[in-house]
């Protein structure tokens, strides 16, 4: 059966969720569907391209992404379906950046895209009234399409220029890396935009919004409670965490904020390395 | 497959949802389920029927609505089981409101309720303990039966007296419409119980909590940041929207307030009509 | 088609919930999702093993039970996979006390667990990067492995010792009981571990937290507004709630706290009980 998952600021107080849920089933029945979260602040870009990019890698081959993150609705931005080739699927999303990191080749490069449509199709929407709810009139007739086995050639046109949202680069210079907090998560976690496999085993240090740490762990509870530590997360970047606790409120770090991890160059000993960072 | 939606005030904390649906599937295996909302405040029942009538019309055909919203839990107002004749459909709701929109055809008009039946079959209920948990043990096994195709007739009696909350009346004048907030979204946007279709183009003022704006607008990023606006909303009635922003939280609106609308009647030109509203 | 459900301490604002889906889903495509709650505050195993506790009762045989509360996630903690024979399902959990009350016989006596075993088959994870979601990369296996017929034996060991939260033992003396507050619900309600059966009929004194009550109901409208009281709960034990109100928040008790119940030993007449506690 085909998969939808479904990632929105709609929140869960209003019908619009069962609204985009419905129009889905009504036009292409049997579908799975598979909330992702429809508590992104309203028009929180950066929160839905990232957890869009997070989402995506653990679904089933040939699943549909649906992202409704669009306080340009009923302008004239356009509504994007992008095909993934790896892992195989489509993703559904309003041309304003969501695609960002799936763009750039998803948050570890295990992402492909194989090409971007805009669609142009009007006989396929909804007949809903207004122009506000493009999420139902639109954005889920175009998904029924992807999921009824539909080309995205019969609704669209491929186009080369999908909006992407600004983002500080990152660096990897000789014992260093330079990234950001890409997200927060409910826990207090600092997920960093850094992959893990880019940071050398053994001392370094960890700074962000004026704080620091050299605890390097492999999982939150082998940090000591109230330790802030680096460990590898569970996207394949970098996270900071806090022993038994919440980082993100501990050192009032926010979404965005710069992080920088130095580490001893080859032409330090690792006994260097720990004289400079002062590391037992 | 049957599809079965859920609404109630249960919440997301606790195990109650979960509790209806095991029940569902249990007497109704197959069932797809999709929630509407569970975080209707306690009780609230204008919330309640506000946020069915707005599902419904856009759930498949032959779907059944399951709308929880009880604070009279135990005591002895009935069970309802009401057949949509337009759009194809049950809902099961206990007889206090949550009905009144759907008997009203609809918040625009596209409903048409076919019948309505009082549950009497108590052998259809579940043994459960205690008599605080009707959702589970009661309208959780009436749902399952429809689901199943039973017919409402071989569990209940016709009533034609089904309870409806209290509202103030819509008024259709010459160059003006009173209505009410009917809702306000996760996003501040004022949902009224005015019928998009009953304003006619050109200049208008509309006024709600002492507040009042003469603009118009086609969508929400049409409205200039920080500038309030007139809206056809997404379910057919008139919106009221704030560039950018949560209309309901600058203008200080609660769900209920009254909402005037006054434009030009036929006796004035359009030009005095701008001069009557003092728009440029 | 088997049945998977779900309860976290994961929120609804990050990706993790539908990485877990996605898992299952990719493991043992067609199963039923149904979530039970993920808003359980962050590492709260007593919320876990009450709300699992208070689920499984009424979910359909053969389902398959995941909770994820785990704080000790990446620790050597064990994995566990419980069959229970009443119901007949299965439970994946950490090893952290969160089968406690389904160890003792459910909330009310009517589960039996018909063995636990630890996880050790290495294989069966997910090589996912970190070892800070295990619920996504060992876990949903372990799940997805059981809802495709997997038997428990073929992925672990029987164990005998698993973990047990510590609890303040239930009493039942001569008219008197003593419990405590398991679960505070989303209205205020106070859900005791008392099983309802333990009381009999007739007056009595419930108090909690230096409050009390001499008012029995059978459901909460039956109560005056602002009228504490004593019902028989939804899952079988005794449960104090406030007539129209938020009994946790009226008299300040929060979870855990002790319970006792007192009513006229046979040695009394009911009028000996009546002036015993001052009741009308």
């Amino acid at each position: 059966m085909p998969l939808l998952t479904l990632l929105t600021d709609f929140g869960t107080t209003d019908y619009y969720v069962a609204a985009v849920k419905g129009t889905v089933l009504r036009r292409a029945p049997g579908t799975v569907l598979v909330d992702v979260a429809h508590d992104v602040a309203p028009g929180d870009l950066a929160a839905g391209a990232f957890l869009l990019a997070a989402s995506v890698p653990w679904q089933p081959a040939g699943a549909v992404h649906l992202a409704v993150v669009d306080p340009g609705v009923g302008s004239r931005r356009r509504i994007l379906a992008a095909r993934l080739a790896k892992p195989e699927a489509w993703v559904v999303v309003p041309d304003n950046g969501l695609l960002t990191h799936l763009l750039e080749g998803g948050l570890t490069g295990d992402v492909a895209v194989g090409g971007v449509w805009s669609v142009t199709r009007g006989d396929l929407f909804l007949p809903g009234p207004g122009s506000t709810f493009h999420g139902r009139d639109r954005f889920a007739p175009v998904a029924a399409h992807l999921l009824n086995g539909g080309a995205a050639e019969e609704i669209g046109e491929a186009i080369a220029d999908p909006v992407r949202l600004p983002g500080e680069p990152r660096l990897l210079g000789s014992g260093r890396l330079v990234g950001s907090v890409l997200h927060i998560d409910r826990f207090g976690n600092l997920v960093t935009d850094l992959p893990t496999a880019w940071l050398p085993d053994g001392p370094c240090l960890a700074a962000v919004a004026g704080k620091e740490t050299s605890v390097r762990a492999s999982h939150y509870r082998e940090l000591p409670t109230g330790e802030p530590g680096l460990l590898p997360g569970s996207l394949g970047t970098l996270e900071l965490a806090l022993g038994n606790g919440d980082l993100a409120r501990f050192w009032q770090v926010e979404r965005g904020a710069r992080v920088a991890i130095r580490w001893p160059s080859d032409a330090h000993s690792r006994q260097g390395a720990k004289e400079q960072f002062g590391l037992q």
